[in-house]
């Protein structure tokens, strides 16, 4: 079992990470993870505030000489000081000034209800997107090992404030190659002109926009999760894992919506074989899950994420202590992180699909892992015959 | 916790539940159970199939004098003597006939290479949504634990094959009336109509169809779920939950896909007080959802269903012995089950909502969790003052 | 991960289990499942009761031509008619006798005060020891698997009334021979002689008897377990299973508490190596565990069992309803159970032990496990090189 | 679900922990925590290591204003510099010195085998106890929680190296005063005396000491825990939670393996009712545990601990490359950690019990949880009555 826990506030100290549960042997350096968390700081709409800071990770424990112990991870990433001087050199614990106007399309009403507390930002400080560098960091250590297993994710962004891509890359080296350098993670370049433009825009009139991305797994082998019990099928607990992002409200795998409005016959992928490639598909309207199990081609998700809810021309909201209607309190923030979210999604996808792995192949030591997945590869892909 | 495992193949003797976790003193009787099992088995569409069947629910465990006690629940659906002679009188256990031809869209191929069994009987009759009963005959005890917290969940079907309902319901009072008799489960009987032929002429062609349906929670108190860590949040549980059913390929909260094309300043819910209701909204963007917890408003799902992969006119498939092209299997099966989908989300979604409410509320006695869900709710409609 | 779940009353019409989590391919048969639950019910000192009744397994679930698919397993146990009857012949469900006055060493009074239930009944229906024959079902299939992991499992009893058993077996061929014939399950025939004249005794005199019982497994290899995170100790998990067995009150490993009693030189089990055996110990002082993992000793566990609080001369106690004092109410019972809990133990353990061993090594294809273990045994005995 | 995982080495920078799961609003402070792990590096018989580091605290998420949040908690506790260079100044990370030498007794010989490390520091650090520091800190927080539900827990050792305390203190502020201020924490002080003798010897004799602790739980209320599934069983969630403890080999409830030579009649505490205290005993021969739930007394464990390990005249071992017989290394260590252990044992029975506290009350608030915690108290201490 792979698990991990985090901790830290948006403008507390540090964000901390323990990930348990790693195969020993896995070669991991601190880099490995900054490249990820420079990732996920990217993208043209990101605010001022990204410009500032510049996310580091330490490994505190579970790695020596370069490699995992099979001993619990530790990672934490400090957060600089401009980060926490936007507090207005506010101790961070201090309780001097209370938020108490809820912003619409966050956590601060109901957290607030739920935990019973009066000062909002004890809700806001952990329901803040900061939480999810946390997601990153351990993301980057579990890519980090299927990459031995020769498992690639790729997350994509296929449209920004309702304007489309009109081209996606298919193949993982080339799509890094573009992606990488794209401002937006975006693989059709004039849509992402206009995408940047709309970005302007909304940044202008004090609004925002969100958008949707994909996430692709190349070179899953077959029979990743399992149709047996419906907590462990692959799809829904890939949903899950992409859904938790903040800012996510909708999941789909390959064709999703628009496969319900498909006949059967259209709406599935024959199985052909040929002695090289093994059992294939032509098409892969499935995305890559039949029957909660990965079916050994690409897995493809597709996610909605929604415009981000802190605006500088706040909404109305009523205020915490005197229920007198008020305007949501403004807090810098961005215009548009859609290709944040991608990166995102492409680590808690990599968790769902590392701890799959895990579930499946032995798992005390990383050279272990790779001799099984490699053996396993083989036979399904010519078959599987008992005598 | 509550949790549940179950056990049973399509065509063996009978499909077993063990439900553990649930408090004592829920009024319950098999008849809640069969009234649930009923639903699942109805709409235009099924196959012959089903009208030889009706599942009876026999409550074995876990309930004295029509209340549960606190130990674990079981209940047992026997599968009728038709449903096993459709097997050609052949004892279950017995091996001689061999399915060796994987149907494309199911989990035949990948299963069988990934517990390695030659006949993809051992796969399929696990893999058939036969296994739904169980989790509608799970759902029917939290749905009738729910009743008691005022909660309400409710399926509503909004497409077929394509072809969109124009009107939905909106009061759950209301649109049980009009849906159970429905035979589409669908509130637009001019578009139920058009569906049916749709399922009619698919029918005559040995094709299926796929399609839409909705999922609200009526009534949920804000704070269920939470942000702190990403697997505690509300959406990704449910997610994972709808997901998880055969069949299922795309979910949404809210305005789902169609949010991402929002601005932030119309796409989330402003917030407001009155006296009476308490904190309210006026839209309902977000399905009730913000920050992974409930916000006290309806909760809103929708979820895309592919059509049924069990194909009267196969696709092409591979002999998994021979490697030889050849057609996949034809099993007797449904047109069209998007009712039944609806149905079985309602008890995945009443599994999470009932585990929600036991993660945060008292748990041994139901009069005893009935009295604090009361309480958090006159707390959190007004407000919390802890001074 | 290999999970359990089981229901079903004392009196109520079956006992019913799912396994979820075995991989495919183990041999099994529903007498595989009765010889345990028969040694489960021997023993001398165990009521009439025993006598009338002779439980068998049926499997629902799981299993097709003699092997499992990894699919869940089901299994059933019904309470034969004159289980039933014991109750005087009153539906089970049916509520008109209350039983108000709890019995002391069971789980009568907190069991009531947790689940606010009126009648004792719905307490002591699922908190009999009649719920042990579900994990002895259950461990039956475990043990099935270990077997041909070449693992072996044995309970001993060691000691009855403060009878001590001055000789043990140690050879699990000989001890199986030896111990299956005894009616106590206890090597030293001479001290069971004495056993059993103190069970007569206690008989006559209406009281009842404890003991100490042995789990030994043989042939782990090291390394099940982990010292990583407390959790995942192999010696806690074994503690836990085999303390939730009703009425064990302590558990050891190894010389267990008179080790604390030795000086560190004499309390550890220095390491030796030969070409043949690999690394070995020339005692056993640790029990066959190490930081939490097995170190490919024999692993050797105690258990203390206490004697049966269901007494036919009755304890002081105190009307639940009235709050009047009175005699505890009286149930017919054994006298003494411990080869029964020696029974119970080793499915317990086994249950860790299986679970241990999928947590380690691949687990979808049983030929596949034990391929996997039979590596790693083979290059553990010599150690490990990795130039 | 309450859940913590730590990281960290025993020569690395930190040790790292972050909790889940904590209700808001409990008062806390870094001091709480430096209380708790000063106690635990007390001890007559601990290392000269132990005097010159002293473990601070440092608390970077989860709190606000000396209260809980509901955020996750993150605890560090930064390893000192004079820890750090008795590793020889080497840079932790840096793999010059490689050890190749199992210690009996330690999981230095399995761990290498499971994780193939060649490199026995990989193990060594990890499974040291330093690591228990981890666990002392969380259970300082669970500690401080159960204090404001009026429950408290303590630790008292037995037995050192054979000598027996033939005095026990029952009261739990009168115990507090006296072993606090104990070098053995051992409320006989006579026998205090020949302990720490004996550790004298043992220490110029180049040998170790083991012993035996208490741990009780006063104050809890009846119903933690449950008899409907064995893993939710009070009993065996602390026997795992204190066996997991490295050292302990042993564990027993009230008169435990004593009371397997009882009879049934002297084994059970009878049952009373008075209209102050309700239910009571006035026996604890259960030690506060029936049927796998706390029965209302006091809650009483007892745990042998075995010598320590890492000997300064070392073992016979075999070295790991050359398979050559050599000596076990020598590592600077204690002579007798008895007193730290149960210091130790009160957190990891302290989150066991918290945990229970939270699967069975409202927890998200803790002014909820403590009226809750309350008013079942009241409920429970006159009876239960529904009508």
């Amino acid at each position: 079992m792979l698990r991990f826990l985090s901790a830290g506030e948006s403008h507390g100290p540090k964000i901390s990470i323990i990930l348990e549960g790693l195969p020993a042997g896995i070669p991991l350096h601190e880099q490995d993870i900054n490249d990820q968390l420079a990732r996920r700081q990217k993208g043209y709409g990101r605010g001022g505030r990204m410009k500032i800071e510049k996310d580091r990770a330490v490994i505190t424990a579970g790695v020596r000489s370069g490699e995992t112990t099979g001993s619990p991870l530790a990672v934490e990433i400090t957060n600089i000081d401009e980060r926490k001087q936007q507090k207005n050199g506010a101790d961070f614990t201090k309780n001097e000034h209370k938020i108490t106007c809820p912003r619409p399309g966050h956590g601060d009403l109901a957290g607030s209800l739920k935990y019973e507390r009066k000062d909002i930002t004890d809700i806001s400080e952990r329901a803040s997107a900061r939480e999810t560098a946390a997601r990153v960091a351990c993301g980057a250590v579990i890519l980090k090992m299927l990459s031995g297993l020769e498992v690639n994710v790729l997350g994509q962004v296929l449209s920004i404030g309702g304007i489309e891509a009109k081209k996606t890359i298919n193949s993982f080296d080339e799509a890094k190659k573009v992606l990488e350098s794209s401002p937006l993670r975006c693989a059709d370049l004039e849509a992402a002109e206009k995408m940047m433009a709309a970005i302007d825009q909304a940044k202008e009139e004090g609004d925002t926009l969100g958008g949707v991305f994909s996430i692709e797994v190349f070179n899953l082998p077959p029979g990743l999760g399992s149709f047996v019990h419906w907590d462990r099928r692959l799809d829904g607990l890939l949903a899950q894992a992409v859904m938790s992002i903040p800012g996510v409200k909708g999941v789909e795998f390959g064709l999703g919506f628009s496969l319900s409005e498909k006949r059967g016959r259209q709406g599935h992928d024959a199985i052909y074989f040929d002695r090289e490639q093994g059992f294939y598909r032509k098409t892969n309207y499935a995305g890559g899950v039949e029957a909660g199990m990965s079916n050994g081609e690409k897995l493809l998700m597709k996610a909605a994420f929604k415009p981000i809810p802190t605006l500088q021309k706040p909404l109305d909201s009523v205020k915490w202590d005197s229920r007198e209607p008020a305007c949501a309190s403004v807090v810098r923030s961005d215009v548009c992180a859609v290709p944040s979210a991608a990166v995102i999604a492409e680590s808690m996808s990599a968790f769902v699909i590392g701890q799959a792995f895990l579930d499946t192949f032995s798992r005390d030591s990383y050279p272990g892992l790779i001799k099984d997945v490699r053996q396993y590869r083989k036979q399904s892909r010519q078959g599987f015959d008992r005598e």
